[in-house]
């Protein structure tokens, strides 16, 4: 079978080329990430904090109450070790690119895993508020565990405030990889610097996509399909992207914004109460309370305000 | 070593504080859902009943002919056994919710769990004519395997069928965990009260939304994007929303709908074989046989009719 | 309990009626796709393939450098036997259904399997440009190795790029089980038909649908929610679409398409350098260095160029 | 590193050459067995049938009562299939080996099958008689749950009425695959040829072997270190073992044998009621109700006999 | 096939006989052990006590120091949790048995299962003498790692410490369960009510049987084979044996026991730093110091003694 | 409850203690065994061996020919990184006991992997030859194929053969470690220094000792319980027992040795062709062509000799 011949003549040295172009690219960029540092794992860890603040829908199995502090321990020991050692690799592998000589990686990196695992209890009540949000803002809800049990956006959001915390003292690349799972299994796609207040809903989601440098206040809706992004950015002399700058547009409290509206450009407020209507192509600021809907093309608003 | 310190003397009392908060918010109104019930073993029992159907796609071994019989009996015995459990757990609880003394809880959910096993010879007949329609309506399609194989909307639609026949039943929340799993892998968003006739297609369907009190008739095909939804909803004395109401449009037979076309209200119906153009925008009823294309803002027509 | 009693008495020919409904259909069009193979195992040939070419993200766990070249070999030879027989049975199935009587499908199979495994250092080299390209193209991004590990794009990129090597050996079904397995994950659904140039970045990417008979130059960029699809289909003499004619766009190089765009049609060039704006809808082509952005309804162009 | 190389360049040569000795002695003698039949598959299909017979003691996972009968159904349909298929391959396999022209080889296997599966309720009454036996006669037992859960002679005679079962049935092998899977987990070797009469106990057992053609009555109780063998057994005109001859001695009812006492030879009887000293050695028949204690050496009996 | 419709038709009636079995005895004398209590949990738990003591052995995958604290600390939480079950129902058990009304079974089980974590340090450092005399009395040992990887009598050693400490709790069938486990591992047979001193040895052990009511010294060396057993033991009216009366031998400390050697009876007493032959039997006790071999048959000493 | 309690407040004290115990004693004689090096990953290893030797038997799954060099080739690469590991670490784990300044172990331990490995092909051929002997020898054996599949001996010897080789490169532990393996599960103690020729069968086998110096010439058959081992041992100046002196029996061509049979003493040589009775008691040699049997009592031989 010439098959089998390949395998054992041939594949060897495939092995080989492989192994060396993918060794060989460490010490120059590393595309592979992390070096070798298994995502899956990071995975493993979101699936568990997730488990930790609503175990009946994301512990593997179902429990008895008189377990779940076992189950509870389980997780935030495994979660305190396993975290602490990605935060501590990453933040090193960063030191490492940066050539930064005297750094405190380690401390830093067990500060941060701290930080979050004491204010899991602060984002479950958080959480809790999401979905009373939720419930009060969807006539199909019929209870508050349905909305757990069943609309992404709680995953999405979960994920995001989890994200958020370590995005916040200046983790690397892990928020972004816990963001990337949530908008995997959700189709909504929030960036971790997003800051984004309380009782936040998303109904649907898919395609949602809210940007590193949004604000969004407090009691604020979305439908599925809303862009809250960049207008454009600006290059450096190279012609490349230039970096951290405010690009993202700012959402008041209390706004609504329906299915497929884009709103763009980080000198764009959406103000408190404004409603956004379906399809919006909206690029500048809309006042507090307007109800706008129509399609703005190029950044002059061409919908109907209400008065 | 100082995280082995804070795991060994503080991460308990966080557990503590932690599982206070889960089983202490279970009285109140159980945002966890359904008592720790497991949502993973609802996906598990979903994905087992999909095996039943399409062995080839959704068992996770393959298998030969002769195995199909004991692996089927398998199947049907655990998802029985497993499903019921649940149905009744669910019943049970919307029961103690309400306070209601003389239910009959454990004779529904017998009946609803049989039900739904008794009528899966017939689903998969219907999925049968699903998948005919989509390798008629697809030139890409170059065989019906490949439709079942490699169209998400063979998932979107099975599960729908499913978590709507237990949804007749009145089954709480296990049609929505099962409509939102789909959501999940397919971003195809049904809502398992939609009623929808045989021969039923999406294209791609990412971002695609079927509200509750939909009807679509048979023969429809849509594409990505399709929201299918509510207008606006009125809200109570409280400033609530009134559930329960008729909300989403009606879709009459051999009607096709393009990618992204949004149809909303309560009172819109899409006619006998209308064709409703991409990125439309449609919030009143369009006639049968009507080929309407372009933006309709505000809820008049200002598409082409096909005259 | 009349549960236990159904299960014993009636479940047994429910579940005879099933296998006869599922056996039944084999030989007339077999819908359940290729004889009950097992589309998980492509699933998992495909994970191990990924897995090749980026082992951090993709291999189950974590590893060391020493250990790459074993983990490598096991990839690789577990894939060239799986594969190599999956490869073969479709051929094999597909001349069964075309009655051919003299065919090389055991060459065949081997060929494209081996084809297929050559590549992988080259594709590897490939997909590292794409990498390259993310990171010129998003301000957001703060390294290469967030690109990997965090943008939705490689994934599907990667296995369209493995999809299209087998499409374009005439494999059947199998490109499309793996196509559809990105979409699934990522939302960006990319048919392996479609010809795709180097440096290609997709951001966020929900929503992205790129037909089965698009080309795509070098170093184009595409955003959420855009279309590269059919404008419609010729219908045969029986009403049913004409199959394997061009119905897609071409894309020329350095082209940058914002979010939710449409455009349509086998006829459709947008030139070398234009620049389509969010929410776009074309069905004409557009001049090379082009800035278009607005709504064109109908076919005709209403946007504004760039002069 | 040298290793490396020598796995990629020298190491496909040993899997060649070794594969090529396992593949080429099959059309010979077959010493692996069955043709790569899986013995592991066998030992489960053992563990599942005393798992029927003990849940509680052989399943994996503790269960609850109202979970038994989906437990059983799913233990005796698996063992249905599986066992019945390794029947079918051994007893094939033997007709291969001897040219059999006419057999009835299917037929025969579901027979045997359903035969052992039919008789597993009278298996377990009579196992509880042994059950009993084995709490009446160790004062160290304090329960009869004691007894199933700690006493190896419950799974070696357990497995020996299952393997006995099967050998009655002229099935090849597999019962000698099983009494040795008993053998190596208590020690205690029992051939599924010898016959077993009810009330049977064991204490400690390490050591025990009990030939094929032994015959042992009802109540009889041995200790750890007994054989019950062959005294030497006649050769053939080539020097070969002649088989199927009777070899090993007969134990009447009501028999007792202390620890390490050897019993040989087909023509030895040891009367009822007669008991056996620890260390004896024994070449002749002892009758019923003698207390006979000390060496017997060369096959004459010195030991002191009960009048 | 005559097979399949057997599965189907008559199958489900075995199912239901079998299951009616298994539960009508119940309630009679619960034959099957502790109510379906899975007796594999508990192998479970003590290879998780064991793997607490000896890491590098038992635990299932190898680990670094480093993560030692969560290994240890994960290990005694669960054994925790779950032997304390165990020991909670196997006590009320007992109780439902012997119709006892004013017990304290969940106090004694929780003081039984904190008495046994408690000790697990000092248990660890009485196992490291008993090591270090197997290093000092084996010439082939070649160091005190080899002992522990690779010599029997330690897990029997430290299972019997394990189950000793919960029978001395009067800890009903556990203690029985573990010993029998460790035998079933080892060919040691240890009853778990056996005391025995430090500095224990047992080389080979295939066969050794200690009775429940042994006492043994310190310094004490066995060789495979050995019995501490009952000479014979007292009825009571009905013809059943006395439980709870002193039965075995004891062995004072220094004393080495060769191979196959047989020491019965309650009265009999092997005096400090006598040595006893291979193959002997002893019915009697033997003088402090005395080095006797040969085969006592009846009771009387026939070895010669050391004067 | 008070368990909960002590678990958080009481547990991480006695998991600290426990950790500093088996850590502290790490430096001082690592009682552990080998640095938390992971036992159960050496049984795997030496069950992926056997299963390299007899697939049908070992391998987990039952497996086609036409996988069968897929299976080897997976087997022997993983054998050969992970042995190489642990002959390695093994290597170096003796060399810092040793303060070996100056060793080649990295040298060493690839070529006791490499030279173990290139032998399977003969140890193979090797153990056919034992299967054949076993065959001959035994008139209950109805195939070779039984043997294979039911013959503890068969385990035991090629494990032993495996070890051996690796004993006989200085590998320190590790065969002792397989041999205990063995020892556990097939009753049979056979120390890796054993030196026995082809053609060796032990029948039954529980029991059976052969010690570190024995050597055993071609075509032997030993019965259960038989003992090869040291009569008695020199101490050193401080009451030690002197280490890697002969101290075990040599057993010459075509000797049969019947069950419990105990034969002693490092001088103590079988002659060719010899038979030793069950029971028998030896320190002293034996003539080639002796039938001896009967009990030696303090080194005379009382036996009738074959004259």
């Amino acid at each position: 079978m010439k098959l089998k011949e390949w395998i054992n003549k041939r594949l060897p040295d495939i092995v080989n080329t492989l192994e060396e172009n993918i060794t060989g690219s460490f010490e120059v960029h590393a595309e592979d990430g992390l070096d070798l540092a298994g995502r899956n794992d990071i995975y493993e860890v979101l699936d568990y904090l997730l488990a930790a603040l609503f175990p009946g829908c994301y512990a593997k199995d179902a429990m008895i109450k008189d377990e779940l502090n076992l189950f509870l321990g389980d997780v935030l020991r495994h979660v305190s070790y396993r975290l602490a050692k990605h935060i501590r690799e990453t933040f090193k592998y960063r030191c490492l690119k940066d050539k930064c000589d005297d750094c405190s990686c380690d401390q830093r990196s067990e500060e941060a895993l701290i930080h979050l695992i004491e204010s899991l209890p602060r984002l479950r009540a958080l959480l809790l508020e999401d979905i009373q949000a939720a419930f009060e803002g969807d006539p199909a809800a019929k209870s508050l565990d349905e909305i757990v049990m069943s609309y992404p956006c709680i995953e999405a959001i979960a994920t995001h405030r989890i994200a958020h915390s370590l995005y916040e003292l200046d983790v690397p690349i892990i928020p972004r990889i816990m963001s990337e799972r949530a908008h995997s299994k959700t189709g909504i796609d929030i960036h971790p610097g997003a800051e984004i207040g309380p009782r936040f809903f998303i109904d649907h989601g898919t395609g949602v996509v809210i940007g590193e440098t949004c604000t969004i206040g407090r009691n604020v809706k979305l439908y599925q399909g809303v862009t809250l992004g960049a207008l454009s950015f600006p290059l450096d002399e190279h012609g490349k992207p230039i970096k951290n700058i405010k690009r993202h547009p700012d959402i008041e409290d209390d706004v609504i914004i329906y299915a497929n509206a884009t709103i763009l450009g980080g000198d764009t407020v959406i103000g408190k109460g404004a409603v956004i209507g379906a399809n919006s192509w909206i690029t500048r600021s809309v006042e507090p309370g307007a109800v706008f809907y129509g399609t703005s093309i190029n950044g002059e608003l061409r919908g109907r305000n209400n008065e």
